[in-house]
């Protein structure tokens, strides 16, 4: 690749509510199950009971109460104490009817100008997600949806979730740069303020209706991030990359 | 993606040898180094010296004498002992140089049929490296060449080297499946022969010049894998993915 002006050479992508909606297609998808089992919860609420459980899930593991687990692992135990709370034992349930629910986050559908974004920037830059997602997921995400990703990194690749240090400072080092030629794409201002107290460079892309009609958080830029866009493409055009 | 009637979900691919040159690349890519410095060595015994320390540098790693290191920083050791072997002394030469040298590993040319039918591959199957390679060294050489991967695996990820158990294990892991909905396809049998030990599917693709006109070993099949071809294409059309 030609060098880059501004010395950026990977972006790397937070993935939930950046680069996928994960509310609209849990919700969608989870809609038959929760008919047949839970007929009183709607599927928004639903996904949103079950992503209130993410952060402090990985909480565990950021602070070495527990050694590193994949997502996957944490959505199963998340998935099970949402049916909990609800009055619904999960070892009631048929596993392949479990898994397959778990399994919902490897189906999520991205934003509209997802794909069409991630060409355009992969023709000038590395493009991976440093997601907390792990890898399989990712990339069954990816295949599915078509994401034109150059690799799948992340807290798998890094065994570090996002936003300890290791997360970022790691994923550089696995592509032999240095933070600084490394840029984060995300649409939460809290992950792109982690990235750059590591080096990184930012750019922040609004999901305003990442957490529905009314999401009250990450409506915009809330410091001076390198690179501020509506959509990918958008950034693509600030970027330089032919259309 | 569709179920295959085989099983098969992830084809895994060894990369040196298999879906690259390395050993025509370095030789012609080294060659304005060694005219400049070792007038008298070619290009293709630089680069067969080279190659000879690979295996023993990660049979240290290996064995558990070494923590694990990635290739990029044996390649680099090796690099110097290979100069040190011809009488020159690697602290004498510029960093610069060194460095650049040591990327050609990034740089490999793939075999004629490797993209087209890596890319008729990817329509139906999961596809990804299962190299020695670090991640950075696969990456870039992807990119370059377009090697239009799904994922970067191999030792990096499962900080272990082929032919260990791990190496594959640990791969297969990472993808959430069983070893036998994973294939091993590569150009050497005993990487076949590690990979069938723990359950995963063979496939040999000969590549009779890897190691130049008078190649004495893995010129064929020497077990009964599960598929054999003469080339990506060939496998593709033997796992019947459409031209």
């Amino acid at each position: 690749m030609a060098a880059q002006p501004h010395g950026i050479q990977a972006l790397l992508f937070d993935v939930f509510g950046t680069v996928v909606d994960w509310r609209s297609s849990i919700a969608r998808d989870a809609a038959p199950f929760l008919a047949r089992h839970l007929p009183g919860l709607e599927g928004a609420a639903f996904a949103a009971a079950w992503r209130r459980r993410y952060q402090p899930a990985m909480e565990a593991v950021r602070t070495g109460a527990r050694p590193f687990t994949k997502l996957d692992i944490l959505h199963r135990e998340n998935l099970e104490g949402v049916l909990r709370d609800h009055g619904l034992d999960p070892a009631s349930l048929p596993e392949a009817e479990l898994d397959g629910l778990n399994r919902l986050w490897h189906r999520l559908d991205p934003w509209p100008d997802s794909v069409a974004g991630l060409h355009r920037l992969k023709a000038r830059f590395i493009i991976a997600p440093l997601s907390n997602g792990n890898i399989a997921l990712l990339l069954n995400m990816a295949k599915r949806a078509g994401l034109p990703w150059d690799a799948i990194l992340g807290a798998e690749a890094s065994q570090a979730y996002k936003p300890n240090r290791e997360a970022y400072l790691r994923t550089a080092d696995i592509l032999g740069l240095p933070p600084e030629a490394c840029m984060l794409v995300a649409a939460h201002n809290g992950d792109l303020a982690a990235a750059r107290r590591c080096g990184f460079r930012t750019a922040f892309i609004a999901r305003p209706t990442e957490y529905g009609p009314e999401q009250a958080k990450d409506l915009a830029a809330e410091q001076d991030w390198d690179f501020v866009a509506p959509s990918f493409p958008a950034l693509a055009d600030q970027l330089g990359c032919p259309a």
